[in-house]
């Protein structure tokens, strides 16, 4: 089958490696139907050292299931099916705690002897815990807004929970990439009264007003802290989601949070320290969020998806097919593709 | 009067001040009957650099009103009352959310022209917002305990709150001092099942069986987080209570933190930065806490002072006078007296 391997940073591939396989009693094969590439992907795709044989990438797919281990009991061949990121046993303490991406066995695709999803076919772990059955068919308009529940709606929502966000709150999303448009739209879904966007790309600043930014703040650094600031009657906001991952993306955030207030941090974080560990102190200022248990939040976003109240598919601004997806690493990063839907 | 100044690190006296008087409509002065050397007073006999004038010392007291403002409606004189370490106005935004600690018109004991509450009166801004008007006479035994509502007491169950104890979870104290043998009972009293306590000296983790420890871990760095991991299945706590404020204590915070858990900061930190940001980050662990709004917990907490459930006041292991004090500094720095309450 084909899939994608990167075996550098700037160096994606299209190649010929074996057929996904059952390994384990309790995987499935998916045939892949989309797959995505993800604003995180674009962290190796700038940094990753030379990696013998490459790695495989991609880990969000909506797919149909080909085959499982016999021990699998909730999916069946045929069934259309969400991949979250991480996979998950569904059964340890942290996924029945709603934190899969803790899971006891859990893991990530693409590490290990685990594939990628921007293949034709995927093996994936633990079916019963992982995969989650969609309600439609294959061909469903839905679809892209379903496959936001593999990642970056999940992970909107993640920044949106950790960061407190509730009815009336303000609210700050750092970022306007897919997850921060993500976020805003969770954000909104949880009855946010502000929700200001810092971001500079004219087109995805006009999503986030379309899926609820009430304000936009185009500076960096201090002017970005100062206007959020201005905005806010010079208090700042309850809720940051910080979905960047900079080191200037979290100090921004610990400067715009009011006291008592919130961050959620879904960013793949790219400093090892936490700033402003006094201010954030004397302000009583949480700092939490992480990958985003998007398994669990499958079902609470699921059911507004299917009635049309949210629309996360909006974010895909261009498909394309397998082949094309060193080009699609390139556009992205580029910033002249927001997020890029693969179908293989 | 007599009050409490401190001049420079070790350099405390007792020296004759002008006598506490109403400045503002909202001021109350009260007679201190009781007061007490705190943890966080010894950050300045270890470090302060001289101040001309001095600074008066002491943000914790029960006393007596003897003259209230104009505009004070909820305390009279003769009540006996209790004294948070921040006054707050009882008005705003942030004292309504019962966050007093960032009140919009609050600041803190011994800064500005605002005296210390080591002395025999003090002048209380915001008197409405800030004393409590305490159920008991001035010689109930109860006092101790109650005098533990101004800071120590509120300021563990602050840590528990934000550490995001409650029943069943498995929770780590680390520090031995007041504050954090007082979180061992606030950790108790919201239903921890495991409470291990991180401390080395006998008599204090003494105290910290007798309010609830399960274990206790007297190593520090390394060796401490592998005990808690030993004592923990390998999966470390839900909620650390950080109540020291050093550098190790936080790095121990962020590594004995299972993945999904909580870090409720009350220790004043002499750290610029939070260690482990990804690490942090990929155990989706929170860092919270900060100044307790005691305020708001008085009214949590009274009701089991009152009953005896809890007796905080049990910290308290010397009574002096106030000429006693600068000595009092000097006991408590060289860990020969654990919580020293004042009878000026």
């Amino acid at each position: 089958m084909r899939a994608t391997i990167m075996y550098k940073a700037g160096d994606v591939r299209i190649e010929n490696v074996p057929d996904a396989q059952l390994v384990d009693p309790a995987d499935a094969i998916i045939r892949v139907s989309r797959a995505c590439i993800c604003g995180s992907d674009l962290w190796p795709y700038k940094l990753l050292d030379p990696v013998p044989g490459g790695r495989p990438m991609g880990h969000e797919a909506i797919g149909v299931v080909e085959a499982v281990g016999v021990d699998v009991r909730r999916v069946r061949p045929g069934d259309l099916v969400v991949m979250p990121f991480a996979y998950s046993d569904g059964t340890c303490d942290f996924c029945h705690e709603g934190l899969q991406t803790a899971c006891a066995h859990g893991g990530y695709f693409g590490v290990g002897n685990v594939g990628g999803a921007q293949a034709e076919a995927v093996r994936v772990p633990l079916a019963d815990g992982t995969l989650y059955k969609l309600p439609v068919r294959e061909d469903n308009a839905l679809i892209p807004s379903l496959l936001t529940l593999s990642d970056v709606m999940g992970t909107g929502h993640h920044a949106a929970v950790t960061a407190r966000v509730s009815r009336g709150k303000k609210v700050a999303v750092i970022g306007d990439g897919a997850v921060g448009l993500c976020g805003v739209i969770a954000a909104k879904r949880l009855g946010a009264e502000q929700i200001i966007i810092l971001g500079h790309h004219p087109d995805r600043i006009a999503f986030a007003r379309d899926f609820g930014a009430t304000d936009v703040v185009r500076e960096r650094g201090e002017a970005a802290v100062e206007h959020v600031r201005t905005l806010t009657a010079g208090g700042g906001v309850h809720s940051v989601l910080e979905c960047v991952g900079t080191d200037e993306a979290i100090r921004t955030a610990m400067q715009i949070a009011r006291p008592g207030g919130a961050i959620g941090r879904v960013g793949v974080p790219h400093y090892d320290v936490i700033p402003a560990a006094q201010p954030a102190f004397y302000s009583n200022i949480t700092v939490g969020g992480g990958p985003a248990p998007v398994r669990a939040y499958i079902e609470t976003l699921l059911p507004d998806i299917l009635e049309g109240l949210i629309q996360p598919g909006r974010v895909f601004d261009r498909t394309i097919g397998l082949d094309e997806v060193p080009d699609g690493y390139r556009a992205m990063n580029e910033r002249e593709a927001l997020k890029i839907m693969v179908k293989p």
